[in-house]
């Protein structure tokens, strides 16, 4: 038994439990998961039990309770990183808590367009303007962290860190909805594809056994 | 001139805007304040100039840009206070963590239905259920981190911090709406409105005036 357990919802649909998940598998900290399905009848009356916002990701530290993704990472980092879950520049590491928190609060279009659903392939699915927009910002983004402070590596800062974590359900998102990407885009989508952490998430979420029956699944 | 700029919308209504704001001033760093009034036609163009989102607040330091009001007062932290900014206590500066995200991310109900508006009095305004949830969830998060935290001072977790300027808009909100509030609350929303900052803001949100009429305070 491991001091950390992380509490997540679906590995398919959980677009904020994979964050904090990406970020301790690939520094490599050990923990026990627990897996709360969402919309179940009971889903309120499990997640109370680990979460007083009543919500996954919630992480428990030898009684200690964070709750929320960011919240959760930003503990990580200091707490078992040493401030390594963050790019060591400054300004790198400013920009990458401003982009982390653009996705923290923001492109609710793209998010209740295309929600995070990881056994999903591209069809004629469509999405308004609002969601073009934000998928334009986002590739935008992307862009000028890597061109300012993508030098040392594949990901938005260099080597991975938080803000690759925060904009890993968003590569999910780009690939299953079928979103034109970027060459900057899309490797970046190669980097986040070639983390083991992000292929072991993937291969259960496939796995994955539904309370409900997932009709767009069983439709394709 | 300072090294730092904060770029803010009307005082009046930018509840971002407040947070980073109060942060700054709580703790004495000196900065420039450049408001950009919402709501007017050249808005966008205005706020790009500054921000890559297009959103306030941003903060510029010596040609580094900084967006999103957690990533700023991460930053302000971080460089200004030596880890001042939030609580000594590991447990406490989690928790303060995960309180901040909630409100970063969540109570869209109360946000939608009640925006922050400094100049209002209560009348007989109602909201629905889940912004009533909002307001609950708040407050229950109030006594747990007082209770747990909160001995030191009158604030979430004793002394001021970051956490206090992220609900700073949420008491506004309570008292310009006519929330009801326990006795925890109340004590908080004591706490926010004894600050100097606070008072400062909220005199130049009452001589602010509007590009825009403020139709709900011309009705008053």
């Amino acid at each position: 038994m491991c001091m950390l357990t992380l509490v997540i919802g679906n590995k398919n649909y959980s677009s904020w439990s994979l964050r904090p998940y990406l970020v301790l598998e690939t520094f490599g900290i050990a923990f026990d998961e627990v897996r709360i399905l969402l919309d179940t009848p009971h889903f309120q009356e499990d997640v109370a039990r680990w979460a007083p916002n009543r919500r996954v990701p919630a992480l428990h530290d030898d009684g200690l309770v964070i709750w929320d993704s960011l919240a959760i990472c930003e503990y990580i980092n200091e707490r078992y990183l040493d401030g390594r879950g963050w790019p060591v520049d400054v300004a790198a590491r400013a920009q990458a808590r401003s982009a982390a928190a653009e996705m923290h609060s923001g492109f609710g279009a793209l998010r209740a367009q295309m929600p995070m659903n990881m056994r999903r392939t591209p069809d004629k699915y469509c999405w308004d303007d609002a969601a073009a927009r934000d998928a334009a910002r986002i590739q935008a983004m992307w862009r000028e962290l890597r061109e300012a402070h993508g030098q040392g590596g594949p990901f938005l800062c260099g080597a991975f860190s938080i803000v690759d974590a925060m904009y890993a359900p968003v590569v999910s998102r780009f690939l299953s909805y079928g979103v034109p990407m970027d060459d900057n885009a899309r490797a970046f989508a190669d980097a986040i594809q070639s983390l083991p952490a992000w292929n072991r998430w993937r291969d259960a979420a496939f796995a994955e056994v539904e309370y409900l029956v997932d009709t767009e699944h069983f439709r394709a």
